[in-house]
């Protein structure tokens, strides 16, 4: 099924990027967008795009994976559409959160087969021509396994994050959502927390600013309006890594305070470098996993923990790989 | 007087790239260090190195620029033997703090003509292998510039960073140090905290992570005791910036609780990195400031203050730009 077509709902960064790789991988695929300028700049660009009930009723029609690409504020409306239109359609989504985009599926479009997933890639530019083909390449996409998943759409979804050069982390949407408060949220509001309080130094401190002032606030000059919405929809698991870091940055002031000593502070922080570099660098080990068993689903969950990922399907079995 | 000789003592990454720009430049540059390890790789490198009372013996002999590149910890130390080898030297720093080392001079070396420097370049690596001769082009080059200040050692710290390939920007310690806690020590603090955070999410949040958190934690790689040294030498100003970030922290937090809208903290992120991209990109308005004048050191202050620095001097003239 590696041809199945592809149906994009949005075609910002994300779902730009998405059209485009499902054209290179040798896919029948069509975008919908409400934007008027990627609208007219993704057809420019040669791409089929089609008012969106058009594009999801061609979906429903040659059996399409819908893909839903449009920031969470909008997501009831478009999931409206698909009830309607293609009421049980195969349909994935590419949105940043994924408990409240599994809630509002289960509440407009309860008949959809539905894998929620999520690539990991971005950048501080936004819209159609920001994104381009090769932008998933080697990042990890998250596909939801929980039990309650439709198979058919898990494997539709994973076939598709394949297909764009991403390797697939299988994982729930609740651990999901708890992981990228830490590693994409978080980091968001601390960027922003670190741009203010280094431009209150005024002209001199940005004057002097280098690497480390440059990099730590690089995604602050995100557009506000997608930050606000991937960090808000996901407030209660934020909350949580926010106080966590709050905790952690007042227990580095009290230390510098009461003794000077920085010390607890930086190794800590060494030490989470050194397990980032450590995964990425660990020599893995390859397993294979049977979709065919019963258990299936569990063990790639198992995988997904341990911060393992599947690098490509062949038939029935899942080739996945495990830092050792 | 572009020929003046340099002495480096310390040959880590900043000092050994100092020494290799000063040779780039063609001034006659000489180092020394504490470190086995370094000594062998820069005579491996063919430069030369001596033990560190001839170095600074033969900078005495030739009035040559001494350059004190040790971490903050083992200034003392070398001072106590410039004072004993070389007491009138010319003499400037790249330690990352200015007003301990202003004072620790006034204390062990107070015959030294001294010029508090700081060039705001780095990487995450250390030691002489990390270093090049190209590390300090394009980089702004903090010149103390206190009335207090030997006008012949403010002379040749700011030929030297302008031979290095850098600008210098003229200010005094104290600004310096606040700035600098802003935009160097608590980007260091900030990162160590995001690192840790998101470690504490497992193997599955790290499998996770992409630019964000790969950027906004990059320093933290650093070495820890080179980290340390920076920060907790200048603990009043980096609890100051640390407390201003805990307060935007705390209000993000308490916005995200209440009424769940973050966007106060993102917008005031977005001004901040604005301010800098609009100091790195706004035309420049070109200004001479001629160095004989009595008031040449506020008109210095003033410039440095207002994001401005020195491109080169002609004859007693700096050449110099301000954003417009």
């Amino acid at each position: 099924m590696t041809g199945r077509a592809v149906c994009v709902v949005g075609l910002g960064l994300i779902g730009g990027s998405v059209l485009r790789a499902a054209v290179r991988a040798g896919r029948p695929a069509w975008g919908a967008t409400a934007s008027g300028a990627d609208q007219e700049a993704a057809a420019g660009d040669g791409f089929t795009v089609l008012p969106v009930e058009d594009a999801l009723a061609k979906a429903a029609d040659t059996d399409a994976l819908v893909v839903l690409a449009v920031p969470l504020p909008a997501v009831d409306e478009v999931l409206r559409t698909v009830a309607a239109v293609a009421p049980s359609c195969l349909l994935t989504d590419v949105v940043s959160v994924k408990e409240p985009v599994t809630e509002a599926v289960a509440r407009r479009a309860p008949d959809a087969r539905y894998a929620g997933g999520h690539p990991m890639a971005g950048r501080s530019a936004s819209g159609w021509a920001a994104g381009s083909a090769e932008l998933f390449d080697g990042a990890p996409w998250v596909v939801a396994t929980e039990d309650e998943v439709s198979p058919a759409a898990w494997r539709a979804a994973a076939e598709l994050a394949l297909a764009c050069g991403a390797h697939v982390v299988p994982t729930t949407a609740s651990e999901h959502d708890a992981a990228v408060a830490r590693i994409s949220h978080l980091p968001h509001v601390l960027a922003a927390v670190l741009a203010a309080t280094g431009a209150a130094g005024g002209p001199l401190a940005l004057a002097l600013a280098a690497g480390s002032f440059t990099d730590g606030t690089r995604v602050a000059g995100t557009r506000a309006d997608l930050v606000l919405a991937m960090c808000e929809g996901n407030r209660e698991r934020l909350l949580d890594a926010v106080d966590d870091a709050l905790g952690r940055l007042g227990a580095a002031r009290g230390a510098l305070a009461s003794t000077g000593g920085l010390a607890a502070t930086i190794r800590a922080g060494n030490e989470g470098r050194a397990a980032l570099v450590a995964l990425r660098d660990t020599p893995r080990e390859e397993l294979r996993i049977d979709l065919t068993d019963p258990e299936a689903f569990e063990d790639l969950r198992s995988l997904g923990s341990g911060g393992g990922r599947i690098l490509r399907l062949e038939g029935d079995v899942a080739i996945a790989d495990l830092p050792d």
